[in-house]
């Protein structure tokens, strides 16, 4: 058997190690579950506290009974929480929750992440308009850092708030942004066609959601308009630096997780787009760009940080079809969230984050 | 109780019941299983011999469990088979078996339906460069009748052969038929974004369909070009008097049966485009036209044999979106094909036809 | 082509057609759209009122796209319906609902079938024990048959209230009633392990029906005590004309139909096993005994309203297993409501129920 | 933030940090992809070599793009390979490939975990009677070591070759040894009513394994006699002491990964079940038996290597009801293995095995 050298470089790392301390609201959902577990295998964070009105009192384990012997603490009730003492609060909560308790959080020294859509969308008035009610913070939103790292890594280094970005706009966002930024396609009628399974809309008891409906079974919806096109746009607009044309159509596939995006784009000059590509993510740890020909399925980022991003003109015609693959609770929220963590904590980026597909 | 009143009508009628005598070549598959649950309850057709170079001499209804008590009959060896003394066989075959067969049934006075891709494509060579052999029978191909009612209904009528149409074609056509025929929308930048169920691939025993392989799982496939590509598009250029330009991506979903086609269309003149698919339709017994704002779901034509379609303008912009949902097995297959027998028989064309979908 | 001679009796026959008038109470749930898949093909019924407090007002084709151009009417709210009118109503409830209004309607001569739990268990203490609300028509559960018809057909006949019987009591039941009705096995100990898809839990909104929690998933739920239990209780007690003692453990399959119960009971005494059931469901058109060795799987009877059943001794040791399957929401539910309906009006048996599986 | 107190300890056992070089023969299949799974992320292991007869030169990547940038190797020519070379070997090959290759291996000093089924019965008749073949290496049968930590973790220690245990033999044993090991139910009527993923029948292409097969259905296979029965009567013989009685059915559940075995016992003496569980396991790492009353389901275990199990005894009659869920991949097949290889090496047992399920 060999045997490992150690340099004396790791013994001096080892004596460095800090812990953060993190602390997670609304711990109950499908974010929640994944955020747990992935940081209970996060060798330098530590849960401070986990808070649920609802279950407040019940331990962890007892919800989710995946986590015995591994989470020890109980659910707490938000307002008696010692959320204050965290480092880092992630919300995994549903929308317009995030965006009345952060400020106490921030003003208290407590970094955020926001898994929700709270803090996405840079201008109030349109996420008014998406979201339905009046927003309770919009003073944060200039603060606020669209947490997509392969666009904004420096910035998130130094926020305070970090707006985790939604499932649908990371899988559509990493598989438009090379072409928005390169121009050679008509920006002004980007197609994404994108699936994503059941878990995307989380854990929530509703008719259509049930195991009877959405099996063996397929459609869209929101097609007329879903609240992720606006931050698509937004992002794209500011990578394009000018104003985008996107038609997105969310449709609910027969699987837990992923997504499937399937994006159109009219080529209007003749670059090497594969090479744009692989350009583009060369240094990204967390975004493989594989070989012309290939054709990404979901279960290849099952359970994993990755996004996997094929470029496809077929029959050489004047239409590239670019194809992106996600775990929507991965790469889509928890996921990054924790990638966020480590950037603005100074960590390796890729801490804790390293689980392999699980196949099949 | 009520009394249900008999006109001699009625008895006229069934004084004049003939019953037609059916063949199937290679009933084994999920096509041909589906023509037998079908035909099985047909009021008008009697099945005679149905062939498999496999299962000579085993009853179909051990193959078919579903069947018990309801067909009779054995598989028959092909050579030694009645199947000329049928008034109609159905190739439910893979390609390249009709076309070596079909003449000498034609000749008997046999008419046929073939199911598979044998006799859809009138330009033999094109047909020749996507099945990769050399076609045995190209002389048939001008009598041919590309079976879809919708546009060839008359045609048929007299039709000594029928070439079914693909799933994935019966999908997208009727999706796309009436923006060929009516124009206002960019012609050369059609784009067919296509998920099938996983039976669309037959009953194959390939890797990538075993269950633990397709199951919580989501890709494209033959992104880079589709056999249904050429069909297609020969049937939208007939359509609209001039060669389109269509991009075609079809995508495996993990269900058993369904295709869900999401067409995109860039608008080019302003017209009533929910009225032009209800004007198109209004007659046709298989296509259902929903009202605005619907998103048909595959399970909604589950065991069916009808096409639903939706119209969408999303945000009011210039991009076009039709749904069309059929089951690939029904309307993509064998449905289609009963619906074709009716009509060469001049029998009700709905006959046998009258199906629910199975919900949920 | 043949020729279909009619004689004079089918003749006859037509004039005779009556029909039934049918109300459903509760349509929106999953017994409840089977009933309409089901009723609406069916030659000698039709639908005269459907009611539901939360859809009155709302046409069934809009609630069940699927029904589009077959079922006309909406629902209608209970208290104005015209439920009184019918010749029958079918009680598509959960639990209580049948028990407060099927005096009234009995009382204005229409007949009842009930597809819920209220007047299946002849003993109210122990119905109530298990339901845990009091009882509110104890004095119609004398008059109340138990409506399986393999058991009760000739007091189904006559009855005014048939008491449908439970999903899993009707697999358990017809698998295990020739060996409490022959004795030859150690009765004090059947077990019953039963697996059934999610739609037997019905429609509700709750989260361990979600897909994200159901798929690729397996439990058991309410192993210290189901309330089936009680139900298959008492009918195996009135066939073995004792008490017998039951284990049943209820499991949650990830699969929309289908209930398959594997049933082991300990021989005392050697008989022919495969003879017993097959004389005892001889004459049964809708149990199938099949041949020695085989293995029925749920798909077999997707759809359909056949119960399949397999007889086994493994290693040729004292242990009979019995193999059953169904289609919980067909057989298991409304199917059986209907051959219960065709029997109380004195129809064929079989009418509208001769659907074939779906197969794949 | 707090500061990670690193002892002398760990800087000495750093030094002292072994790489064990490990071979894998067949790793096409899914017990070899779930091996690389857990071998790529494994602290004390190094892949020396993997074999493929048919994919020999072939990146490891390029099969399982899961593993793109994590798994550097390609497949090598089985006659060609280093495996010699290696520390251990692990065949996760079909059946009758190990028993050929391992002698070879052994003499050259190489340790063997077989995951297929070659060296796990010690009656060379027994296992011939079963496997339909020839052992070839019946002399290797006596030193093998049945691989079941919770049994035999002595044993595996000094083993040279462990025949690492059967996915439905894992579950069931567990499920069943403290009852074989203390009595107190009637041990010659045993009943293991297991279900198991589709995954369990391995990456074949066969026709019963299709999605469209086994999707959406459920259904028993071997009813007669499965391959498993003696294995798990062997083991149970052992733990008893005498020869038992056990009925098995083993079922395909329509999930990709998982199995759920529901044991059925007559209880003949009352001792306290739930506390003989307990502390028959108390000290396992991998075995978890839940609180009275529990009820687990397989995704609890999914992609995880534990074991868990529940107690019951329903309507406090005289049966004993264990449920008993595992990853048939994992605790069923590789997971097992690293745990054995982590036991013959003197590594931490839980070494590389710390994976928590996937929820959803």
């Amino acid at each position: 058997m060999g045997r490992l050298s150690i340099g004396t470089g790791l013994v001096d790392w080892l004596s460095e190690i800090v812990m953060i301390k993190v602390g997670i609201v609304g711990g109950t959902g499908y974010t929640g579950i994944e955020l747990l577990r992935i940081l209970a295998r996060h060798p330098q964070s530590e849960l401070i506290a986990i808070t649920s009105r609802k279950e407040a009192g019940t331990p962890v384990a007892e919800v989710f009974p995946s986590l015995r012997g591994v989470v020890a603490i109980a659910y707490s009730d938000p307002v008696k929480s010692d959320l204050a003492k965290c480092d880092v609060v992630f919300f995994a909560t549903p929308n317009t929750v995030a965006m009345g308790e952060a400020k106490a959080l921030l003003e208290a020294g407590v970094r955020v992440v926001d898994l929700s859509a709270d803090f996405r969308i840079k201008n109030v008035t349109e996420w008014e308009k998406w979201y339905k009610v009046k927003h309770a913070a919009p003073e944060l939103l200039a603060q606020a850092v669209y947490g997509l790292p392969e666009v904004n890594r420096a910035k998130i280094k130094g926020a305070r708030l970090v707006a985790n970005p939604g499932c649908y706009p990371t899988a559509v966002e990493l598989g438009l942004l090379p072409l928005a930024e390169a121009g050679a396609v008509d920006l002004d009628h980007l197609i994404a066609d994108a699936k994503s399974g059941v878990s995307g809309a989380g854990k929530k008891a509703e008719e259509h959601l049930l195991f009877s409906e959405a099996s063996d079974n397929f459609k869209t919806y929101s097609v007329s308009g879903h609240r992720h096109w606006p931050e698509i746009r937004q992002e794209l607009d500011a990578a394009a630096g000018r104003s985008v044309g996107l038609t997105f159509v969310p449709h609910l596939a027969p699987m837990i997780r992923g997504i499937h995006a399937t994006l159109y784009a009219r080529i209007t000059a003749n670059i090497g787009f594969q090479k744009l590509y692989e350009d583009r993510y060369r240094n990204e740890p967390f975004v493989d760009v594989l070989p012309g020909g290939s054709e990404p399925d979901t279960r290849s980022v099952r359970a994993t940080n990755t996004c996997r991003i094929a470029i496809h003109r077929p029959s050489g015609g004047d239409m590239l079809v670019v194809l992106t693959v996600i775990d929507n609770l991965v790469k889509g929220a928890s996921g990054q969230a924790v990638q966020n963590m480590n950037i603005m904590f100074g960590l390796e980026e890729t801490m804790g984050l390293s689980h392999l597909a699980i196949v099949p």
